[in-house]
């Protein structure tokens, strides 16, 4: 029997907490707030964001979406970006991709603030992290690693595999198991077997982005599989990385998709949110070499 | 028959570039500059930080030890780093460990402009480096690389092995490994069997400072072994983390220590200075978001 490792509990358990420091926030006069700047007219884009507006203002958040449309440029991006992390009103800024053809979303993530910055985008929050200073980590990253905690999986010592690498997730969840204690292994797609270096791991992080891409051929007996897939069909079925009925009763545990990873992402976006928002109301002055925004790993 | 790798001939070419692009430099009018900022008595750092200035001076290009003693605090240190950083006649910045006991290294790397941070000590530079965008690599790290594609190592699907998680070493060099398309696994104290995870791996990268730790258990056969630690015995000997004589006749090559890794490094800190010079000397106005710096990778 395979567990189902969902993120819904733990996603309500943050956003009950989210709600409950929002109302202190509030109640000291401090409104939070939440940016989200968006620049295409992809209709499943639009659903995700509306769908964090909807999760913020639940939680007594107020969430703006910057929409720039489609047929922005780098500078309309970089503007709405500079622009919002001057913005003593707002808190957390989330910068949406995809963005328009010809617009470069690294050199963009620069731009936000860090200690706005709270989905752990720009560069150096990412080297912040991996020099083990405070730094808000990417959500989804971070998102994988508070299912597992609340799942007591065991990391220390542990066999983990990563595949994919992406900035966003695959790099940074490589390095939180590292920090965690786990061995660690990276594998994308120029990986010769990918069933040789992932059916030893105590626990497989997938996040490709390819439906289906592992099956029960890469699983250990027993293996604690996290899935952060989300790949839209055209019915607007949401497909994992993962074949969950070919991992059926030989992982220890999967985590859905939809229910998984994706919930507990969205609450933690809004509990940065919250922390920034903390932080910044109660600190005045900031050096340029003091750290802020320490999210909860 | 197992293959020295030597980092002779490789240290020896870039020192040549880096003298011709340093005439180049003063041939326009700029002297390359290198500043290491160093604040301890212990012998073997002072060794150390004279052989950087020696190295400096053969290539042309200019070196100032900033001594701050052993007693300096916090404080001593980010001036000096905040004024080096500003100051238009310095290129190059390093900053030297050990710290006196209270001095929090991690926090002013961060005072290290990018620009000049030419051993990549900067979470800016590193989180730029894993964000894909052009920074300065730590050099140890880059001198990894350099050896491995001097000696002709091939990477892409290849399987490597990094013993240790280091911020300065083990970390940047997985995700450099990973950046050249190996499947790379990161292993640390914490590993429960350190030579399950090390010996089905085509390259294994040795950075824990630990002598003799790597033994012929831990090497598949064929093996390339880069062994980047020094330690310093009583006796002024240099000693490797791994055990040359064990992993003779089973490892395939083996960058030597001393000789190999090291003189790479210094190498590269010089490359580095003399590339952050020509960077400077030819940008009148930097943008925020601007990326200067490439290491060549």
């Amino acid at each position: 029997m395979t567990r189902i490792l969902g993120g819904g509990e733990l996603s309500a358990a943050i956003r009950a907490d989210v709600t409950a420091r929002a109302g202190g926030l509030r109640e000291s006069g401090v409104q939070p707030k939440l940016a989200v700047v968006t620049a295409t007219d992809d209709e499943s884009t639009a659903w995700y964001v509306r769908s964090i507006a909807k999760a913020a203002t639940r939680t007594g958040i107020e969430c703006q979406i910057v929409d720039l449309g489609a047929t922005a440029v780098q500078n309309d991006v970089l503007s709405a970006l500079v622009e919002l992390s001057a913005d003593s009103d707002v808190h957390g800024i989330i910068l949406q991709t995809p963005l328009p053809d010809g617009v470069d979303v690294t050199s963009l993530r620069t731009a936000i603030t860090p200690d706005k910055d709270v989905d752990g985008a720009n560069p150096l929050s990412l080297g912040r992290l991996l020099a083990n200073q405070p730094a808000f980590a990417p959500a989804t990253a971070a998102a994988v690693m508070a299912l597992l905690d609340h799942h007591e999986v065991p990391l220390r010592g542990r066999l983990a595999s990563v595949v994919g690498r992406s900035v966003v997730v695959g790099t940074p969840v490589a390095h939180l198991l590292v920090q965690r204690d786990a061995t660690v292994t990276v594998c994308h797609h120029h990986t010769v077997d990918l069933a040789a270096s992932t059916r030893n791991a105590d626990v497989v992080v997938v996040a490709v982005g390819v439906p289906g891409l592992v099956t029960a051929e890469h699983v250990a007996d027993g293996a604690i599989v996290v899935d952060v897939g989300t790949t839209a069909t055209d019915d607007g079925t949401l497909l994992g990385d993962v074949d969950a009925a070919s991992v059926e009763g030989r992982a220890g545990g999967l985590t859905p998709v939809p229910g998984g990873v994706g919930p507990v992402t969205t609450a933690l976006l809004l509990a940065n949110t919250v922390t920034a928002a903390t932080t910044l109301s109660t600190t005045t002055h900031r050096d340029a070499g003091v750290l802020v925004g320490a999210v909860a790993r």
